[in-house]
């Protein structure tokens, strides 16, 4: 007795999300066949359209369905502060402390030689012609303190400098290998504060 | 700054999925369009195709493709036992012991007057039906061991043995609260082999 083939499929399928191991994946089909077909038609409408529409913006490489993203077009920010994250999460988190007004480069990512993640694929030339554009004054490197996100910060800093550009990391406010997404707004609202030259 | 919309919504129909929370919809939407597109596609694809060809065997209530599935019209198997589990996965353990060549009938569910899943839900009208209609001699009832598990067993008993179906109850060789979809087939094979009459 085997599941009826789309059922396998499914549950395959549902293994390409993060954490979701063959028990879980199981449970998941399982669950949108019985009790959730009106969520599972959803999803499966919401992939395909995310797909469609969702692309990189071409100056700070966030997620948007626009060509260049309103943020990086709003006129309100400060066109000479250039903040990089890792993440469009991290991105969200600077945007929640109301504390930071200046653009924004997501390298979505962070060096990571083990996992084939190279200064190409966190866009490094992409990041150094933007910041030397000549409208940023100051890159903030604002990516995790974790291993891989201070020897990306370290890496980028070191890159700029070499540049002439003046870049700045957060302070250390955020807990030893803590990261954006997990820390609360205060806190790091005061690691923008006190950021320090690198 | 707001998320693009598709990519909230994305994050939001995530949600359907059992054990998902905002967090980690959000965690599987970014790394769906970041690192995996083609898993994102295949998903898609494997959601709508599994809603449109999977539907309830009309015999034994499982997912199948066909009208009836392919174990209910097997002549290898015994038509006089019938053996009711809450869910597929609990079928796909049962084969896995080897040691009962009956055919099933599944709940989908189990009773539970608190989430609103009556006698209605878990279909036992078709049950009665199924067990009564000549060719069984016994029902194995099969239902996990936990509070309700136990309780759904001991319901459809009483109606049983009212009719005159003679029902029984796997061993409890499985441990106090567990589930049969995390037991080891040997044991599971000893409990149906234990079974008693109730
Ligand atoms: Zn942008
Ligand atoms: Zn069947």
């Amino acid at each position: 007795m085997k599941a009826p083939s789309s059922l396998e499929n499914l549950i395959e399928a549902l293994r390409c999300l993060p954490g979701v191991g063959p028990k879980s994946a199981q449970r998941m089909a399982y669950h949108l066949l019985q009790r959730d077909q009106k969520g599972a038609t959803k999803l499966a409408g919401a992939l395909t359209h995310a797909l469609d529409t969702i692309r990189h913006c071409r100056r700070c490489n966030s997620f948007t369905e626009e060509e260049i993203c309103s943020l990086c077009r709003s006129e309100r920010r400060e066109a000479s502060l250039l903040c990089v994250v890792e993440t469009p999460a991290d991105l969200m988190m600077m945007e929640q402390t109301q504390s930071y007004h200046g653009l924004y480069f997501v390298l979505m990512g962070r060096l990571s030689p083990l996992d084939g993640i190279g200064p190409k694929e966190i866009h490094l030339d992409r990041l150094i012609q933007r910041a030397t554009d000549g409208a940023v004054n100051e890159v903030i490197l604002a990516t995790n303190f974790t291993v891989e996100g201070e020897a990306t910060a370290h890496y980028i800093g070191e890159i700029l400098r070499s540049r002439g550009v003046k870049a700045s990391r957060i302070a250390r406010g955020l807990p030893v290998g803590g990261e954006l997404e997990h820390v609360d707004s205060g806190t790091l609202a005061q690691a923008i504060l006190e950021r320090r030259e690198v």
